[in-house]
């Protein structure tokens, strides 16, 4: 009986085993060979998943997205507007060592792209991801009117991708002066500034 | 007679074929071999210079913040304050094809460094060098009394440095949303927010 094969199944594993790597040994060292050792395929059958090693930084790339969405739509379930876009910016900044390993793949990912159009390509779509994800939740704190009254929805967004590009960047590259306390408080006080009475967002 | 060889001289000859060959053809095809030609020297004497492709990557960005800061000092000779802030912002931001080519140099800079800890620190140290030169406008600014009250200068440095690392980066990887005017628009915004009465910040 020919064995049948779970593509997507298999898919996931190598993905797992991807990351497995990378969060051990960095992305300069996440190689086929590696991540086939990791997941317990032959480096042939890994073929059908990557083709070459950009094949793979692109795979990690959507994976550490994929994550970071699915963590922040599974933290702001119960919450909206304002408190909720505090919980979503924690989930997507790198204040753990799992979160750090996210980060630094986009900053690799990033400098890769500087000469490379196809790259760029891959990088700017996510940025319209993230800009849509970031404007539901301006959206919901502007219909329950948390924001001022003169918020300029689309410009906020820019904000919110600024904080969370640069922080990110300066935590791996500066990670002294950009520790995680240095992050939240930077958000605390982006979040005091946007909110229609200026006081700051509420814990949870 | 020997030929006496001005080092100095001939190291800045180094830095600007290195400088053109990076704007022409991207970092990735700045070889010793290419920069050899372009200064017009053998390889054995660029040996003097670069010990290898990561010692021309940090000449580069030694290089780029080094025309940044000249520029920016240039700039804002016969300005303080908030109006010098804005002459600064716009000299470190990537509005023009030249310092496009500064911007590159930083990204790639950046993503290279996340697995190497050597150019981490000197990422690092630039981050420092950069905190100085914004605070010392941002100083002129309070002491003209062109701050709100309550500003926490430290952490309007954190703000102006994470506004150029980002709209550099999206310029480089999302051009088509980062526009040079969408960059002027929010650098205008953020200074109409830190100035004491929310006025824009004077045109010059």
């Amino acid at each position: 009986m020919p064995k049948i094969v779970d593509h997507a199944e298999r898919r996931r594993e190598v993905l797992d085993a991807t990351w497995r790597v990378i969060a051990r040994t960095g992305l300069d060292s996440a190689t086929t060979r590696a991540i086939a050792e990791e997941a317990g395929y032959s480096i042939g059958v890994l073929t059908h998943y990557f083709s070459d090693k950009q094949d793979i930084l692109v795979s990690a790339h959507r994976l550490a997205f994929a994550r970071a969405r699915d963590r922040i739509l599974a933290a702001t379930r119960e919450t909206t507007g304002i408190a909720a876009l505090r919980l979503a910016l924690l989930e997507a900044l790198p204040l753990d060592a799992e979160r750090f390993v996210e980060a630094q793949v986009d900053v690799s990912f990033l400098g890769q792209s500087v000469g490379n159009a196809h790259l760029r390509g891959i990088r700017s779509a996510t940025y319209e991801g993230s800009r849509r994800l970031w404007r539901s939740f301006l959206d919901q704190a502007d219909a329950g009117g948390e924001l001022g009254p003169d918020a300029d929805l689309a410009l906020l967004v820019d904000d919110v991708v600024c904080l969370v590009d640069s922080l990110s960047i300066q935590a791996i590259v500066d990670p002294d002066h950009m520790t995680a306390d240095h992050q939240v408080v930077l958000v605390d006080r982006f979040l005091a500034r946007v909110s229609a009475g200026g006081a700051p967002a509420p814990a949870r």
